[in-house]
């Protein structure tokens, strides 16, 4: 059994604006040269989230959409009192969605459905850099 | 340290339907004869979730009730503008609720409250059979 | 590659009541002397969750508002009859949220952000004792 570890940065616009990593996984998995095992991906940081989604544009919207239902951008949240941040709205989404995933792949490939994309969903108020930390176990 | 994999199919009716898979599950890690470790659970496909649940009828209505709230069976998704799809609610659940867990064994035996049940769920529009990529590590 | 168990419990006052386990979590690490793998939190029982937050008094009001957007306190739940129960809406939010994620850790250290927590939830209509299993898994 082995332990791969790295980081990755990907630019992202913020306000749940949702980016497809799976090819840069796939292909850490195969440098890795590991055949069986799991990605553990975890997004540093409190106002990010990591999860599966079929990665097609209109489906982006209505995930926006809905995330403004659960925890609505313009809403006056405690948390803008503690250091002036707006950003309350990105942490609730954080905190619920969770910060990481565990991906499974067998033969070198990613086990995933045809139309299932690993996605990091960046919902902070501005663009910024996101550090997913990955680390690949197996054999 | 080892890893033993498997894949298991449920069959499902849709719609947020919730099946548990608890004692599959338990008969895989007994089947492994690893003693401590965990259960990696990964649902194949954007359109459902694993969690854990105390598993008794009404609590599923209250689940379905409640993620109809979070994501309207009914509302006019942009989605389906994409495929001519009617399943839009279906991946907005099952991308916030996430795709796996990892629940831990410990003596043989998974690590679970009394009223705590592991369950896949079925958020699609039709029934389907779910499939599930089961990794069992430890040792 | 090793793996280390333990149980921790943590007193909590329960409807999503949120406490940071971060030096917990951060001294089992050290105490492994491992320094590169991940750690696997998983609550005990179907009313809590393991997330991280900006842990911070104010965003805490913030995500008890919110969750009880998603799941009111006082809504009459299906789940009530079955037991007498009144906390459908605890399980509903643990449910949602998962009860577990798994948190890596780099040169000895957890790989968080500077305003990122580990921490439990407990969305149960009492005070408890929360149980969370944790497994060190790495080298």
């Amino acid at each position: 059994m082995q332990l791969s570890s790295t980081e990755i940065k990907i630019p992202t616009e913020g306000f749940s604006d949702t980016r497809d990593i799976t090819s840069k996984i796939q292909n850490l998995v195969t440098e890795s040269q590991m055949k069986e095992g799991f990605v553990n991906l975890f997004v540093i940081g409190s106002t990010a989230s990591i999860s599966t989604i079929e990665y097609e544009p209109n489906l982006l919207k209505d995930i926006k959409e809905r995330l403004e239902g659960l925890a609505p951008i313009s809403e006056n949240y405690h948390h803008h009192k503690t250091w002036g941040d707006d950003n309350g709205f990105s942490h609730v989404r954080a905190t619920i969605m969770g910060p990481g995933i565990s991906a499974p792949f067998s033969k070198g490939k990613l086990v995933l459905g045809n139309w299932q994309q690993i996605v990091v969903i960046d919902h902070d108020s501005q663009p910024r850099e996101r550090r997913i930390f990955i680390q690949i176990f197996g054999q």
